[in-house]
């Protein structure tokens, strides 16, 4: 990978990390790799991941109250699950810095603005973010340095509010942008819509054919596992998620998710129409149509091009031929 | 890989494959890397494909028409869509040669042995075959010698067909498990509801996802192709798959394919109204139990442990590290 920031120097004092999972982890690595930060001080609710993570040597320091982790920090990222930011916000609020950046890194930006942005002290920017990547694996050792490189961060600043904000979120945008990340900037509302479709409806309906499958009768599970190169292991690996991350983004976006499943429910039972009168063309156009969607993302260098992911056997393949 | 089959001498004397594409010519390129065939006889429809064969040099021979690729085959492979086999079978019975063995690798089996079992003539050995395996890509270039190595190749023989069937059966059975596959001895009707859930739906439901989010109007197409890394993405790559194939086996298996995608329907409206409701634990409690089986899917060798599938950020991480 082309180094793009080949300065090192640091472009933010102090940085505070709330949580120490995927996500916190892998902005950590990633800001280590460019030496983004002149400190950084993490906090984790167990005492198992404070310890994973001071071991790793990861962040500078490591504090078991997010009071502490916060103080003197320039910027405060929340990389917690959605369902707990406005008691964390509501926590950390007497210790933030004026003029400190507080942002987070949630799956839906309305509801966290309404959750956190009433705890937010005057004089400290509150920047709602969301950084569109991730794996199935959670925790802190899944974290890695290149999770947001190419990547987009989608900002929802907060309207009409000045000067000074304006140009934190400048240093929000810079900061990603040195984290690997693409930044936009988008409308909270507009951002909740766009993810329902992208990423919440997608992970329902894989959530919802793995249970459909674990529970039926007259096919085992066993023939479920054996025989799920056929398509279903694709699903399995978002349904893999966090467990807990993915109910706070369901009850937190229920409006938008709702909205986009009404649809995909339609557009299914069309389908579903089309197979029972067995309509050849319904079915071919549909099929046709979809694939030149998969190629823009390549394109747009959000896919791998390589067939099956680029799962073992195609790799052999290469490395074969 | 480990070298289970050092022995290449030939174990059977001549195949023929009607149909070069994805399938047909992984087929081709697994028989070769064993040397499991003295001589492989090729047909394609396009001259297209057949000079690009012929070119590749993965068979012995090709032929511009189906009837003489037969001749003389001991083992004859019908690589075609599921939609085309009648019509196949009909042509190549008169220059089948007695003691011959018929097969396919369709993905439906109950319709495939209605349409070509009448015409396989006395003394052929139709054995209905479908290995469970494949990519996203289709035609002559995609295809590779490992794509059904560790993949199960469901055979679902007809009933009551004496001795010399089910001789045939076992050469059968050898020959996938020589190409690289576990073989798995199943009955039409079930092998249909098996794949239904496995394969099929969610083949359905990948195609539904992706023209859901190609017709909104709220969601732009530039935007769903940006932020497809949120999940959306791994539902393209089943959605790319050949149109034709996927239009025949819907078309094909529709019985299965209905029954199980009205469970589906049903267990997705129970999700929705979980979100209405905010049915914290509902959600929680399918999200945690989803986890579980794709672990035992990687177990089972069906699928790889990497996050992201090991798409590129993850190799990059792994060779950082």
């Amino acid at each position: 990978m082309q180094d793009i920031f080949p300065d090192t120097s640091p472009i933010v004092d102090r940085v505070a990390l709330i949580g120490l999972g995927l996500i916190g982890t892998s902005l950590a690595r990633a800001m280590r790799r460019r030496g983004l930060a002149a400190h950084i001080a993490g906090y984790a609710q167990s005492q198992k991941t404070r310890d994973a993570v001071a071991e790793m040597g990861i962040v500078d320091s490591v504090y078991d109250t997010m009071q502490n982790a916060v103080r003197d920090a320039d910027l405060v990222i929340l990389c917690v699950p959605v369902g707990v930011l406005g008691a964390v916000a509501q926590e950390i609020a007497p210790a933030l810095k004026p003029g400190a950046i507080v942002s987070d890194v949630g799956s839906v930006k309305k509801a966290v603005i309404e959750s956190v942005g009433p705890y937010v002290p005057e004089g400290v920017h509150f920047i709602p973010a969301h950084p569109i990547a991730g794996t199935e694996h959670s925790g802190p050792f899944s974290g890695f340095a290149e999770l947001f490189d190419e990547r987009w961060c989608v900002l929802t600043p907060l309207e009409g509010m000045g000067q000074a904000y304006a140009e934190a979120v400048d240093r929000l945008t810079h900061f990603w942008s040195a984290c690997g990340a693409h930044v936009e900037i988008m409308e909270a509302k507009h951002h909740d819509l766009v993810l329902a479709i992208t990423s919440h409806v997608p992970h329902l309906i894989a959530y919802n054919i793995v249970g459909t499958a674990a529970d039926l009768e007259d096919v085992t599970r066993s023939e479920v596992i054996k025989y799920s190169a056929g398509g279903f292991r694709d699903f399995t690996r978002i349904a893999a998620s966090d467990p807990t991350m993915w109910r706070d983004v369901f009850l937190n976006n229920s409006e938008a998710v709702l909205e986009m499943l009404a649809r995909f429910s339609e557009d299914l039972t069309a389908l579903q129409r089309a197979i029972r009168w067995k309509d050849a063309d319904a079915l071919y156009n549909l099929f046709s149509r979809t694939r030149e969607i998969r190629r823009s993302i390549i394109e747009a260098g959000q896919e791998t091009p390589e067939p099956d992911f680029g799962r073992s056997h195609g790799s052999e393949h290469e490395a074969d031929d």
